[in-house]
């Protein structure tokens, strides 16, 4: 019998590198991601201004390419059953523009490993999560911290 | 005749704060942005999962969190028509969890401005958002650089 | 062979009094109502906010028990294949506030029908629309006016 | 510190004009909108049935052009904190069709203040809400009522 | 007074058939039906991927299809107010694949009627929805099984 | 470098058991999917409706859980990369109602094995899923056909 199970602690590898499937945003994902988050800028919804930007046309949200890279991580299922909690964002930049009709594809590399202090059953995971776009072009680089369980 | 202006990087002072309005997350919010993300973690979709966490519930993303925050900046209009790229994060820090039926609402402070050294047209803003629930705790706080434009 | 086929302008008569199905308005409705057209008033995002109000707690849009009454009316397919053009509203009640778990239900009456002076082939619909509660009170109230096609 | 705060009722000038910000209406919109409120017509949802009308292609809902521009209207926070209710509306006439694409601009007027005869702490507003699209055409023109607050 | 009233056990004749609305399928449905469900196959959400199979572009999921198709026949009100339960699927094949900008509508057949061995107040009613696209085209065929009461 | 890579048909053992992650259905699943759907039956949006039927609450629609449970299917990547077409439904069945605030959880059985008698370059895979809920009840089971790569 097969299940969906994660990764624990001890066996990430410091350098392992994965990639995550691929997702088309398009103006479909804007209109309902400013819907939900509230963030209506005229860069995201109006056509009319956009054609005025260096842009040419809407562009999606960098929250709305940075949440969808972060979804795309979790679909891996990589942490499945193992991860206790997401503590935050190191950094995250947004490099270059993403527009409806791009095609995004993430690759995770985990950069680093470091064992709690405190408790001896969980470590943190450093994740830096690279952004392309269709054209190979690097559009978004971000580093997050996860807690991950170790093994029982 | 009015109309909704935001500020020029010149109007901006340093230490500035302003509140925004509140939003209490629902269950509903953590659906939505689940399936639009693609992030079905059980920390979000499994009530039986939930209930064996620390937490007890299922709890909000923290990236749905940070989207709404950055939501609820956008929808002061603080830079509207002045804004010309959200830049990145520069950090941000899940301190606490987000319960479905907790009402967030986000202090931003003014950090910093810098100059452009190469457009004279425009500066770059850093902006610390800290977020607040209903009972006054501090559970998310973040810093993010917008790039601002010059009174022309 | 059975079609939808809707009423055309002389089959209608005035007084003629039509239910159409219920329809429970939930705390996701609110939600997705405020995302999609932007309206994020306090009076509906913010539990925190409307426990200081006289309806002591979110409530719903009035455009959205509108909208959602149009659309049970809709959902009659009384009009299905005849319908030319919605023209608007008359005037539109908001008389008592409705709740998340609440069911409205809409009776329609057709008040009355207007020839047109220009065209033959279509008529005008005067609708008057009474939304109700679970408890039978009046809710909401409203006038519209449709252009119908009359027999070919 | 600042903090969104709306007009009093005393600070509102008869005939005073504002403009909200812009959006573009797209096919997203309609088919959410469609599924959100039950409102399935034709007009709206089949590309084939349109083709043989006076449009030529689907439009928007009158309702959905009527509830995004009153969702502009909350946007801009004119009465934030003050508003009391919003009564209903008067009249709101759909006088051109809106086609996904199609970028809408609302401006708003305040053609009348009413004093409340029973309560001192309230007064009503009457509000016009001109809707243009991006060619400058009048697309829809309503009236409503709000009940704000007096300065406490 | 007219209301919704579907159609008791004995009203239904075998062999009757009957057409539902058309719908247009969008960019939009797929998004959000890949949303909801968790059903991200790069089938259906990457554009570069699709480029490489014998679709050439995304298609619509298999159940967003039949979902629909099951919304169409539940919007002739068929059943209203006479529907004690939906039984299940006998089976529902895929035949074509279905394109974002297709056309589709539903042909509901009343392929038999079944007795309900241990209840006197119902029957079971064999329904085939064929799909047809725009071009007249069958789709998709499925067969079901719907619980129905009689009249009382 | 490791990436999601689904199995190929050869490496599918027939009698294969594999459970998928869990999901909660909430309230707000049952208005997302009825509003995407159009189907609004009162057995899923009616309240007061549904106090009178012998569920006493509303349900999810039958398509809403077999199309979840496809889309935790779809979650485990079992095809990533290897999915050349879902064929269709041979039957499911709708055991038990599922109400909003049930956990599901799907076990996939790889049932059977069919080659292709034309293409040597695929095969078909008969896949079980067997749906249950929080107490460990069975609440639907299906069975459907996948086209699925084999090793090139």
């Amino acid at each position: 019998m097969h299940s969906t199970q994660g990764l624990y602690f001890e066996e990430l590898e410091q350098g392992a590198e994965f990639w995550t499937a691929e997702r088309t945003i398009t103006e479909s994902d804007i209109v309902m991601f400013g819907g939900l988050t509230g963030d209506y800028s005229s860069l995201h919804f109006s056509a009319e201004a956009a054609k005025n930007t260096s842009f040419g046309s809407v562009i999606a949200h960098g929250m709305l390419v940075a949440s969808y890279a972060i979804g795309l991580c979790a679909r891996t299922d990589m942490f499945a059953g193992t991860l206790l909690g997401f503590m935050g964002i190191d950094h995250w930049d947004f490099l270059k523009p993403v527009f409806p009709g791009d095609t995004i594809k993430v690759k995770i590399i985990i950069s680093d490993k470091i064992s709690s202090k405190s408790k001896s059953d969980r470590g943190i995971v450093v994740r830096v999560t690279e952004v392309y776009n269709q054209h190979g072009e690097l559009v978004h680089r971000g580093q997050s911290k996860l807690m991950v369980k170790r093994r029982p």
